[in-house]
């Protein structure tokens, strides 16, 4: 059986040798590379590397090889990520009452392509109730028009805390996560309904029906304290013509945030994502 | 050889008979419809037509003809349009330096895909005048930075009159026209370089960069006074990654830019565009 | 409550006064025009038209509309559909081992997108039972490979007969139809796993990734005898590397399997498809 | 002034070590990695690298980095190339009647987006010699239709011979190249306007207008003696419908065939392709 791959990521100040410094150690090691992908943001004096290897070599358990990393990580006053493609993370998917992310994950899940667990199902509608039960998770239905958001997200964080929940996917849950919420915790990937910037906030198929666009969007992106602003992942369109109603619209923009979502997903869970100065970086 | 098409547009309250009542008219005279597309606005209760057809019955001429179609359209209370596949209009091209968008449009010009002609080339710079030269075009260069804007507009009006300009297009002018010119002259097509309503104003590719987006557009609208509000007529997309610097979303940008203007003004030249509620109706 | 729509579908050579005598008819009867496109072939001589339209004069009951429609296409020496908004067709859905492209079209049929019921779903595997038990949809399963085609195809359209089924829709069903199946039951949808007409026959993703294309693509199509080189009414395309291997393609391919299938069972289902000469005029 | 980039390319077995490998060299030498993609093709066993770099040690002159490179290639039994950013190669464009492709990359030559030289226009028809003049290139015309193949073929041979050709463009050359001539000279890139592999051969507009497709491709691939069977470096594609007529898929097509073609030149002058087994791994 092939060993698990161990994915290296590194964010720091460019400079030469760094490519040769990493791959050394791999290569000293026995690694084997599989994927490597290396990228200089010139403009911001960064390098960016992503090494993606496996090893018959068990010297070293994975503490001494993340041990080993940070050592590298610091002598180049760097952050890293050492990953293993055998953890699979605890996802938790919060919706409303719009179902089709959530079924497309599921079903991307139940199917090996996305490598994830999804042990928890948060909403605040009770409308999805019967999906998660299908899939053996666990449904959480809080009312957050009624209670307090303060009460509400603290309920929300010691969910997370109780399913070790490593990301928080938002499959149109359409409620807002405070400052204070995100502060505690902030690994959350959000499919917003258009091709951010356009139409940010609302109704975002209304307001590009009545501006009579040709091409509507979704946009899958990490959450951040300013709505809309986060680090954009994925973005994908589709055409649209005057005889589309709103209907037809939030009909097409379904398919789109659908696919702009599991691959955002996707690229997440395989660790091809960097995230600086309030961007991304795609290493696909 | 074939006898032109007669382009026949009106957009009128919506009501019952009102296809029937346009066809019966031309199947009366002997007329053969090639192209008719209908949309009923319902939002808006408006009712929109375009019918191409010709004939050989020549018992009407041309100003006849467009008093019965005056008649039927007060008949129905609407606003219309009749054009003939052989009339050419002519087109200024307002340019700044850029010379892609102009290229494109006089190659377009040339080999027929654009049936217009362009006796009239405006820019604020000097740059682009061979390429007028090469197409026997005169190239008016109007100094905007140390003249007067009421000056330089009533030049540009006066040039219009001149030259008998039917449609101005924008082909990256990189200024903004007065209210007070568009009130004079209202015909105009413009090419923005973003995914309208994202990144109004200048700069786009800069902002667009900044923000990390995925995709960049481009965008042909009608001008209007607000600017970059104008109802779109063509949008067009391109991916981009964090490997594309700014300067690689200029220059793939400048593909979409000439596509999407193209196609718009291919569009508005076929009478293919109808125009309410500061949006646009294609009939493609 | 709205009255529901009335379509009327017909194909017959082209001549003068066309639209005008169909729309006639319906505005004489008080019907209002909701929708309404023509398309003359020059190339085949033939003229197309869809008019969707309703009415709230009920002196003429179905049957009678029927025959008045029929009157005209006569007289026309066309061929012609009439059919309302209100009929809800049986589809049988047809499966093999893959449950995407069958959950996805459960789930828009759920939803309300595709407005058909589907009583039966037919396998030649067991292994999607449950989703058809889910559905409360009828599942047979029948073992094509111990059995004698032409026994299965008997029991084929003994069951399509049975449910009363308007539509077969392939929904990756990895077999062949026989001529004498299609010719007693034709009204069939398939979707291929390429862009036809590259890659008609097996293993559409191995081959494509041998050939080094950029591009994948879905195919959906009526199935006539000539295997793959039916009409195709809807064709989706997503862009590949050299990073991907066979298994990225077939999971790449899903995404676009899954909505080419479902734009033209829709467009089937609303009428928007016309075939002749082996091909499609789709009306959207 | 920056120095120029130096380009190292390999292909070679795969085995652990060798990003480690390239890089310490690099490293060693003082060097700085602008950009370095590596892949592993998995099912042929092969390790395919760019590393893109510059330096300011100059110890070492041209000739003595491609010995030391060779060295590094041999020890890994790799085939290699070291290209140099301001190296800029001579290409001769071959073209028939059509201008789109030819104008587009002369334009493109002029605004720097491609980075050669044209000395050299070779065509079958005279049509385009004012391109040829326009630009400063020398153009040639041979009637390859009264003249005997392998005697037009040596005509060509000895003009790529004056002019130091490196790369010739097919820019809508409607002729074929005969096994003889790409023996001996082949570094060839042409724009085929389908969607290869479907409509190989000629008049695929046509084809696809009969099959009744719903988008029409363009492909730029590296000639090879098996016609329109080359390894495939860029396709684009885009709509069509049942109002498209042949002679719009030729124009639609135009606006693809031009940007397939530019990218598939600009990878190729970027270093960024790699062919083997009869495909490409483009690196973007």
């Amino acid at each position: 059986m092939e060993h698990p791959s161990i994915i290296f990521k590194i964010v720091c100040p460019d400079r030469p040798g760094l490519v040769s410094l990493l791959t050394s150690w791999i290569s000293n090691y026995g690694g084997n590379i599989k994927h490597s992908d290396h990228h200089t943001d010139q403009d911001a004096g960064l390098f960016l590397s992503r090494i993606e290897w496996n090893s018959n070599n068990e010297s070293l358990n994975r503490d001494e090889i993340y041990k080993e990393f940070e050592k590298i990580a610091d002598a180049v006053n760097g952050q890293f990520n050492v990953n293993y493609s055998d953890e699979i993370p605890n996802v938790a998917i919060f919706v409303s009452k719009q179902n089709h992310c959530l079924i497309d994950l599921l079903w991307r899940v139940r199917n090996g392509e996305l490598k994830m667990k999804v042990p928890l199902i948060i909403s605040n509608h009770s409308h999805l109730e019967n999906i998660a039960n299908d899939f053996s998770a666990k449904f959480v239905h809080i009312d957050t028009f009624k209670t307090d958001k303060t009460v509400v997200e603290d309920q929300f964080l010691n969910l997370l805390k109780e399913y070790d929940i490593d990301l928080v996917v938002l499959a149109k849950y359409m409620q807002i996560l405070s400052d204070s919420f995100l502060k505690k915790f902030s690994s959350i990937i959000n499919i917003h309904h258009s091709f951010l910037p356009a139409f940010k906030g609302g109704q975002p198929y209304h307001r590009a029906w009545k501006r009579g666009v040709k091409l509507i969007g979704a946009t899958a992106h990490y959450v951040t304290e300013d709505l809309d602003e986060g680090p954009i992942i994925e973005q994908c369109t589709v055409n649209v013509s005057h005889r589309d109603e709103v209907d037809d619209l939030i009909r097409k923009g379904r398919d789109i945030e659908r696919i702009a979502l599991a691959r955002a997903v996707r690229l997440h869970l395989n660790h091809q994502v960097f995230v600086y100065n309030s961007k991304t970086a795609v290493f696909d």
